[in-house]
C-alpha cells in the first residue's frame, strides 16, 4: 500500500495476519530507503514494526496512550499515524522530529529524549484517568535499556504499590545503544530462556499436588511451596516482586502472540508487566548483524552494502580525540578509570576498553550512578574519566553538586556533544551545562578551540589533583589542525589572545572561536581592530587578562554556544561589577527558548549566532567612528 | 563508661555480648541527653545503636570502609570514633556535624547529606580496591527509605552485575522518614515476616529430595524446581534476582544475631545483602512509639515527656501556609493533585491527605520520578503541586527541564527549604535552585516577601496555565503579618516597590527584604534615600519596572539569600547590558563556596550577608554627597 495515504490507523482494524504482515514489511521497506537518505534511528524502529503495528490495531490511540520511551522507537508510530509523507525531512529543519512531538500529533502524548520517563509520566496519566473516572488505557513502551535509569525503577516501586492499571510492554531487544549492562540484563536473559511462563505455571500447580503431606515444622515449609507458586521458575519473579502481573516473553515479531498477550493484558487488573522480545534491525542485514550499536542510530548509508556515506573531514571526532588521549595517559597512570552511562560506542572508549578491561565500566543508562561511582573512585585515589553526554548528564546534576564537587573530588567529567547537537534537537541539545556547573563550587570547566588545544587540555585534566575538572566538547569533529607530539598541561585558568587588536575584545571559546574569528577579520577591512580571546577555561576564568581588558575600556563582545542566561556572559558581567568597571559589555549565546532539531548550521542562523551578527554588535558597541576621528 | 574518653572503636574488641548491651544503653541515654537540649535525628541513631557497634567490633575501620546512607544515622559511629566530647556543638556553627564528615574523621570516609548514594560510591571503592589488589571490606549501610531512590537501583543492578565483593546493610525500620511506600517496602515486609531463609532453604532441599519422579514434560519442570531453589520462598529473591546473596532478616539489637551474620557476610564471595530489622527510636518512648516520623529529626524536646520546647513565633510555617493554600483551593478545583517525594510530614501536606486522600501521592525518596509523574499528570489537564525541598529539586533537575519546562506544562512546584538552612548544613542549603531554574525555558520562578503575599502567590500558581510555575519559599516561619481573607492572584513579572527612595536602589526578595528594609531605614538617618524593591518574580522579572529603574541612572543593589553566579543579581547585570544601561550595579548573595551547617543568622554573618553590610555597599556605590551638595 501507499504508506503516505494513511491518515490514522483506523485501517488496520479489518486487516488479518497476512495482511498485517504484509504491512510490516512494506514499511520496513520504507524505513530502509528513507533513512538511508536522512540517516536516523533505523535499528530501534526495525525491531518495533510488528509490536507498533499490533498496539495500535488492539488499542485506541490517542484515546488509549501511548508512551514510547526512548522516543526514538516512533517512527512506525509516526507513519500509522499520518506521518509517512513527511519522513524526507526527518529530523531536518522544520522537518519531522526524530522523536515524539505533542504539536505534530495528538497520537503522541508524551515527548522523550531521555529515556525512562516513561513509566511515571504513564504513573501520572493513570492517576488522572483514575480521577476523572475515565476508561482509557496507559501504554509505556520502554526499551530494556531504559528500564534500568533510576527514575523507570523509582516509577516501577510506586506503580506495583499503588496497583493502578496500566500496561507496560518491556521491549527487550537484548542491547540498549550498546549492549545492555546490569543484573536487570541477566534477570531478563533467564526469563528469555524461560518459555511461557503462565503455562508452566499450571504444570507446575499439578507437580505440587502430588507432593506427599509433610508434618510438624516441614509442614509450614510445604505449604510456603504451595503460597509460593510463583517463585518456583526462573520467571517474572523480579516483577511479580513489585507488584505487577508478568506476561511473556512473546515473540515480538509475530502477530499471532501479541495479539493473544495484549489481549489478555487488557483484562488483567492492576499493572502488568508485558515483556515482548524484539530484534534490532530486523529485516535489514547490515542492521540485524549488529552486536555493538553501530546501527543504533546512523546518518546516511547505502542500502546494498550497509556502507555509511563517509564524512568528508579527516580532522578526529572529538569523542575520540578525549577518549583516545585519556587512553594514551592511562598506559602511564594506574590510577585512571573510564566510567561511561551506556555510552562506550558514542564517547568512543571502545579502543580504551580493549585495552584497559579492567579499569573500563559501562554501567548502562545510569547516569546518577556513573557520577556518584567516580566520586567513590576519586575517594580512594583513582582518576576517574567520567564520559557522559551534555544533556545526560542534567540527570546527574545533585550528583555532581552533592558528592563530587561538594567533596571536592578529582573526578574528570568529559562532557561530550556540548553544545547544539543538530538532529536530535531539543531533547538533546547541549545547552545548558555551562548554566548548571558554573554556579557548583571548586567546578573547573574549559573547551579547546581545536583539538590540538584539546589533547592538552585533557591531559591538563588528567594531572589536576585538585577536585573536579571538566572538559566541554562539541558533536562532530575537530578542526584539523596538526597536532604536538607532545601533551602538555596548560595552567588552570589561563586564557589565551589568539588575534590582537584594539578597538573591541571579543571573549569566546569552543566551537565559536572561528566564528570570532572570522568576524575580526571581515572587520579589519572595515578599520574595525578585534582582538580575540580564546577563554578557554570558562571557570575559573583568566582574571589577569580581564583586569587587564577591563582596564583599557574598549567595548567586550561575549560569544558561546551555550543558553545566555547564567551563562559564561553573565560571568564576565559578574566579574566587571564585581571590580566596578564600566565597559560596554554585549552578549550573544542561545536565547530563552528550547532549540530544535535541524543542522547546527541552520540552528545558528536561526539564533542569529553568526558571523553577520557578530560583525553587527560589534559595529553597534564600538564607538569606532569617532575614536579613529 | 564516660563515652567522652572513646579515643577510637578499638575497645570494642575485647567486649563480651553483656558489656556491649550495658554500652549500648549507655550510647542510648547519651544520645536523649545531648539531643535533648541541641535537637538532631534522635529516631534513627537509636535505631542504630547495637548495629553500628557490632559492625565496628566485626570490622576495622578505616580500613574496612563504612558509608552511611543517610548520614543523619552516624551519630553512634561519631561516638564511636572519638567524638562524644563535641555533641554538646551538635549542628552548631562551627560544631560537630549531623551527617559523616571526612574533615572531622579519617573513619568518616563518605560524606551523605542526600540519600541512595551510597551503593554507588562503594561501588567506585569496591573497584579501586580491587584494581590496587587491596583487601579490605566496603559496607554501605542504607536504610529501606534510601533504597528507592533511583541511583540505589541502578547501582544495585551495577554491584549484581559485575559481583564485587561488598556488604551491604540493609537497615530496615519500616520507616524512612515518613512511612515508607513502594513495592520495595512490600517485598521488605514480605521478607521480614519469612524468618531465616537459610535455614528453611536447608529444610527445603529435604523435601524436594522426596518428590516422585516425573517423566516428559513435567521432568523438566521437576527439574527446573530444584534448580530454583531459592525461589521457593517469600524470600530475598528480589536481591537475588539482582546478584546478590541475601542474609537476614536479622535482629538488629541482638548482638549475638548481629555477629553470626556479620561473620557469615564476611565469608561470603561476591556481593551480599545483609538484611537488619531496627527499631527507630529504639529505647526512648516517645520517638519508639512515633508512627509517622514526628521524631526522626527534632529541635530540643523535654527528656521526661518527650515535649518539644516550643519555638516562640506564633507565625506559620512556610510549608504549612503553603499546603494549607493548597488544600482551601484544592476544594474548589478538583484537577489539584499533591505529589510529594517522602516528605508529607515536612512539607505539612498531612491534612491535605486526610482531606483528599485520592490526590494525594507520597512515592517515597524518588524526586525523579515525583517530578515527571507531576509532569504526566499536567498532561491530562490536571493541576499538580509537587512539594520538594530545594535541595532535593537538584535530584530533579533534568526533569524540570526534560519533562516540565520542555513541554511546558502546568506543574506547580513548591520548592521547600530554599536559602539557608541551617543546622543540617551544606548537604541541604538551598542555595543553587536560582541558579539552575533561572536559565530553563518557560519557567517562572517566585519568592514572597511575607506569609500573606505567600498564599497569594500560591493562588497565582494554583490558576496559573501557561506552564511551569515554582515559588520558592524559606525553612521555618512567616513573619506574622496580618493574613487577608481573600485570595487573589498577583499578575505574572510583576514587583512592587515597598519603600520609596531617591539615591539607590534596592532589588530584593523573600527573606532579604526585612534586611534590605532596616538598612533603608538606617541609611535614612544619615540621608541616604534608598527605595527597596520586593523582585517577588525572579522569572520573569519586572520589566517595565527594571526600564524605570535603569532610566534614572541611580546606583542598584541586588540581594539575595542565594548563589551569586548565575542568580538573580546576575540576571538583573544581563537586563542592564541587554538594554545598554549603564548604571553601576553591585550584587550580594553568597559566594562560591559551600556554607556550612550552623544557625542561620551565624551564616549570614559569615558570608556577609547582614543589614551592615548592605549599609557599606550603598554608601559605596552611592556617590550620595556629591549629589545632594
Amino acid at each position: 500500500m501507499d504508506l503516505s495515504s494513511i491518515k490514522s490507523p483506523q485501517f488496520l482494524k479489518s486487516m488479518n495476519n497476512e495482511q498485517l504482515e504484509k504491512l510490516s514489511s512494506e514499511i520496513r521497506q520504507f524505513l530502509i530507503e528513507k533513512l538511508s537518505a536522512t540517516g536516523g534511528h533505523i535499528g530501534p524502529n526495525l525491531g518495533v514494526v510488528e509490536l507498533t503495528i499490533a498496539l495500535h490495531k488492539e488499542f485506541e490511540s490517542p484515546k488509549d496512550k501511548f508512551l514510547w520511551d526512548v522516543g526514538h522507537q516512533s517512527y512506525v508510530h509516526k507513519i500509522l499515524t499520518g506521518r509517512a509523507c513527511e519522513f524526507d525531512t526527518l529530523r531536518q529543519y522544520k522537518g519531522l522530529c526524530g522523536f515524539p512531538k505533542r504539536i505534530e500529533s495528538e497520537h503522541d502524548v508524551w515527548e522523550t529524549g531521555h529515556s525512562s520517563t516513561s513509566l511515571s509520566a504513564a504513573m501520572g496519566m493513570a492517576v488522572a484517568r483514575d480521577l476523572k473516572k475515565s476508561k482509557e488505557f496507559v501504554i509505556p513502551i520502554i526499551g530494556d535499556g531504559a528500564l534500568t535509569g533510576g527514575m523507570a525503577l523509582e516509577a516501577l516501586n510506586h506503580i506495583g504499590h499503588e496497583k493502578k492499571d496500566m500496561i507496560v510492554i518491556l521491549n527487550d531487544n537484548e542491547m540498549s545503544i550498546a549492549p545492555n549492562v546490569g543484573a536487570l540484563h541477566s534477570v531478563l536473559g533467564r526469563l528469555r530462556t524461560a518459555g511461557k511462563y503462565h503455562w508452566v505455571k499450571d504444570e507446575l500447580e499439578m507437580l505440587l499436588k502430588k507432593i506427599p503431606a509433610v508434618g510438624g515444622k516441614l509442614a509450614t515449609t510445604a505449604e510456603r511451596v504451595k503460597d509460593s507458586l510463583k517463585y518456583l521458575l526462573v520467571s517474572g519473579v523480579f516483577f511479580e516482586e513489585l507488584g505487577f502481573t508478568y506476561l511473556g516473553p512473546v515473540d515480538g515479531h509475530n502477530f499471532e502472540d501479541l495479539f493473544s498477550n495484549l489481549q489478555y493484558a487488557k483484562k488483567t487488573k492492576g499493572p502488568v508487566l508485558l515483556h515482548v522480545i524484539t530484534k534490532k534491525g530486523k529485516g535489514y542485514h547490515p542492521a540485524e548483524s549488529d552486536t555493538i550499536g553501530t546501527w543504533h542510530g546512523t546518518g546516511p548509508y547505502k542500502i546494498e552494502t550497509g556502507d555509511f556515506v563517509k564524512s568528508t573531514t579527516t580532522a578526529p571526532a572529538w569523542s575520540a580525540l578525549v577518549s583516545e588521549t585519556v587512553r594514551k595517559v592511562a598506559r602511564e597512570d594506574e590510577r585512571i578509570v573510564a566510567v561511561t552511562p551506556a555510552m562506550p560506542v558514542g564517547s568512543k572508549l571502545e579502543k580504551f576498553a580493549q585495552e584497559f578491561p579492567d579499569r573500563m565500566f559501562d554501567v548502562g543508562i545510569a547516569e546518577q550512578h556513573a557520577t556518584t561511582m567516580a566520586a567513590g573512585l576519586a575517594t580512594q585515589n583513582m582518576k576517574p574519566f567520567l564520559a557522559i553526554y551534555s544533556t545526560f548528564l542534567q540527570r546527574a546534576y545533585d550528583q555532581v553538586v552533592h558528592d563530587i564537587c561538594r567533596q571536592n573530588l578529582n573526578v574528570f567529567i568529559g562532557i561530550d556533544r556540548s553544545g547544539l547537537v543538530g538532529a536530535d534537537g531539543e531533547t538533546h541539545q547541549g545547552v545548558f551545562d555551562i548554566a548548571f556547573m558554573r554556579h557548583i563550587p571548586n567546578m573547573v570547566l574549559m573547551m579547546p578551540k581545536d583539538e590540538n588545544e584539546g589533547q592538552h587540555l585533557v591531559y591538563t585534566a588528567l594531572k589536576y589533583d585538585d577536585g573536579p575538572i571538566a572538559l566541554r566538547y562539541a558533536r562532530g569533529n575537530g578542526l584539523g589542525v596538526k597536532m604536538d607530539d607532545e601533551l602538555k598541561t596548560i595552567p588552570i585558568g589561563s586564557w589565551e589572545v589568539v588575534k590582537e587588536g584594539e578597538d573591541a575584545i571579543i571573549l569566546t571559546f569552543g566551537t565559536t572561536i572561528p566564528m570570532a574569528l572570522e568576524a575580526a577579520e571581515q572587520l579589519e577591512k572595515e578599520d574595525f581592530s578585534v582582538k580575540v580571546i580564546n577563554a578557554r577555561f570558562i571557570k575559573p576564568m583568566d582574571e589577569t587578562m580581564l583586569h587587564e581588558i577591563f582596564a583599557q575600556n574598549i567595548p567586550v563582545l561575549t560569544l558561546e554556544e551555550a543558553v545566555l542566561q547564567g551563562g559564561f556572559g553573565s560571568a564576565v558581567l559578574e566579574f566587571a561589577h564585581d571590580h566596578h568597571y564600566q565597559s560596554v559589555i554585549d552578549r550573544m549565546g542561545i536565547p530563552d527558548k528550547f532549540i530544535e532539531h535541524g543542522s547546527v548550521n541552520a540552528l545558528l542562523e536561526e539564533i542569529g549566532l553568526t558571523t553577520e551578527e557578530v560583525i553587527n554588535r560589534i559595529r553597534k558597541i564600538t564607538p569606532i567612528k569617532q575614536k579613529r576621528a
